[in-house]
């Protein structure tokens, strides 16, 4: 057997384009850890710069002038550099910077799961053609392993499906809203307070950002190309404190899912409020922790669980794939995985095909005949019902009626609503929950 | 920036010592997935030889005759293996084929945790030797990537404790017990009916198991040499289900636990029977499957759950091992981690030196003064309590008392309860179990 072994003594240089929250992590564990780590693993790492737009700003961490440019083009052109970590986020010009990277031949970690999910045949393809390996570890649920998991503790198997909580913010305003009965305004104006959430909260709470992270792990879950514009995407604004306290008395918890489906037709992907069984393991999920649960053919059920963001979790999963990409540099060989010419482009379902069992709760004249009439208008599109709840008057004018149905097409729901959501005893628009788990 | 990229050409020579349970498989998963795997990752597997006792017992999975041998040792000295799979468990003959396996240059991945515990320097330090790699992730939870996710997702960070459900069998039994209200026999046997439990279950129920795991686990996890023969089990024989009832009366579930704590003294490693609250995410993991809790300084608290053992969940962290090091064997370069001589030797904790909350069930006579002895005896010995109930009197003629006390020490503890059990009023050897999370 042939084998061409390693010495560790080559050093692996490192630059950071970007230090804000999870940069200032990064430097910091490699201040204090780079000794341990060349202890663990025998790899001597070395930060060689750091490209920030403010030199001259005050920092949480020490940084040597003579590591700091402003210039990112001066990091790509270093020869002593083998390890980009992009920190800036966004689109540009994080995409540019990166194709960049790889075309002098550097390692790329990132993460930037905007990016990753939005520009992923541009990126894999620039690192596929460079042959050179792009970690993505900290772009999805932070501390949490679950993109090696992926990628190399479950390669064997097939994954059918998994769903997770990958949006702190929003999992803590769920939390908020279900443990105090408060409303969402309440809930998001207490995570802002606390930090959880930004003052502009959109992409979070408008399932923007879980819609980033699913596509990312899709992807390496059905090896699959991803078009991330044709992922159903619902937020949690519009959710209210009524649902989540019928939901609970149903005996189900309401989180917000990234939710990823294979079947022989192709992907089911989908972001929305869901409602889960209260024994299910990602019920039990609470404020700003994010866990992931998926099913693999061979190893069946699986859940992580841990901190989904945050300066130091985020930062460790950075530097465990700078770990990895510098034992690949130092061995000065590694494998690729498939370009993404080479990936199936499996067909993702639009929303109107998706079967879901629903929770629908319609707000209705409190008269005899109105449960029956709703009754016989779902029964005509195809779609059985499970349960009916009606919920004491509240004043005598109208009151709300919680139905929960067996699977039934997205389609056939909503044909079936827009003629009840027309009838004159139908009080308002009815609201839509999907239930799994 | 230098590097040798690879060709993917390179066919990974594997072969199978032992073909039970796991083994079969493996070898179904390699007979059905190695196409896949190749697209997936670029690596062409080929199962080359498979060693067993008997060649003409028929089997679950169909094998050609020509890579069937009896001998181990005519695939030691294969040169086109380059991966030998050891599936026959135990210390002898595995030991030894083992560290010839190294010897001859072949890459080792191995289910074998009594050996890894038993034998970890021994096996460590040949591999060390030869250069060769030791893939272990099958030895502890089955398909959960619990190895890999310590070995490389938090390699940055300092794990300063976990807590791990890793054995089936006893988490099976004590979830029957608690359900069910049932006696430890009536679950054993229930267990044993359904395949969970072997016809001689000492191995699990004792807690052998599980501190053969914890000793894998914390060796990685500590970056210690850990001798197996000095952490203190306690398996899950003398539970009685009055104490399951107590607990759960408390808010408390009983769990075997694997515990692993780290402080600035050494290494505190212990297998018991554990109170954690109801609440706790391991108190929820119930039947066979396992778990593992562990925090790091920077990703925080982090859970890993999903099924312990099994042949597909047993066979698919065998198969991640495999592709790792064929990955390393077609790039012909890898890297080392440190040898056994290079890890530091923590001393490990003894038994006496644990320091622990407690739950102590009591049986004493019914009449006044009892309780207070018993207080004044504990509070002595500097073991001060948290909480009493006297439970409903049985008959008059002794009451179960149970007392949960904050963190004492396990001397102190023992001592106090010496002269407690000497009284003539407490009628039976006093109950004693840990209190965690």
């Amino acid at each position: 057997m042939r084998s061409v072994n390693v010495t560790t003594g080559r050093t692996v240089g490192i630059a950071l384009i970007g230090c804000g929250t999870v940069g200032t992590g990064v430097v910091r564990i490699l201040q204090s850890e780079i000794a341990a780590i060349q202890a663990k693993t025998g790899i001597r790492l070395e930060l060689k710069a750091v490209c920030v737009r403010n030199p001259r700003k005050k920092r949480a961490v020490r940084l040597p002038a003579r590591l700091l440019t402003t210039d990112p083009h001066a990091i790509l052109r270093d020869p002593s550099i083998d390890i980009v970590v992009e920190l800036i986020g966004g689109i540009a010009p994080a995409r540019d910077l990166i194709l960049e990277a790889f075309r002098h031949g550097k390692h790329v970690v990132t993460a930037n799961k905007a990016l990753l999910a939005e520009a992923a045949t541009a990126i894999y393809g620039e690192a596929a053609k460079h042959r050179r390996l792009l970690g993505i570890e900290a772009s999805v649920c932070g501390g949490i392993p679950i993109i090696r998991s992926l990628r190399e503790g479950l390669t064997s198997n097939n994954i059918s499906h998994f769903m997770g909580i990958v949006n702190g913010t929003c999992n803590y305003i769920l939390s908020a809203m279900s443990r105090q009965n408060s409303d969402f305004t309440d809930a998001l104006a207490d995570a802002q307070s606390m930090g959880y959430a930004e003052q502009d909260p959109s992409l979070d709470i408008d399932g923007i950002d879980s819609a980033h992270k699913l596509a990312v792990l899709a992807r390496l879950a059905f090896r699959s190309e991803v078009p991330f514009d044709r992922i159903p995407v619902e937020g949690i604004r519009s959710l209210s404190a009524v649902d989540m306290q019928y939901a609970s008395e149903l005996g189900y918890a309401i989180k917000l899912l990234a939710i990823g489906k294979r079947d022989g037709k192709g992907l089911d992907l989908r972001v929305h409020p869901t409602l889960l069984p209260k024994d299910h393991p990602l019920s039990n999920v609470h404020g700003v922790y994010n866990a992931v649960f998926m099913h693999g053919d061979h190893t069946g059920d699986l859940l992580f669980y841990g901190k989904g963001a945050g300066m130091l979790p985020t930062a460790s999963a950075v530097m465990s794939d700078i770990i990895a990409i510098a034992k690949a540099v130092a061995a000065q060989s590694w494998t690729m995985e498939p370009a993404p010419e080479d990936l199936p482009k499996l067909p993702v379902l639009p929303a109107d095909r998706i079967a879901s069992r629903y929770y629908l709760r319609f707000q209705v004249a409190d008269r005899p005949g109105v449960l029956g009439n709703i009754a016989r208008t779902l029964g005509q599109h195809d779609i059985s019902i499970l349960s009916v709840q009606q919920k004491g008057t509240h004043g005598g004018r109208s009151v709300p009626v919680i139905i929960l149905t067996y699977t039934a097409r997205e389609a056939d729901l909503r044909a079936a609503l827009r003629q009840i959501d027309r009838r004159p005893d139908v009080r308002q628009r009815t609201v839509v929950l999907r239930v799994d788990g």
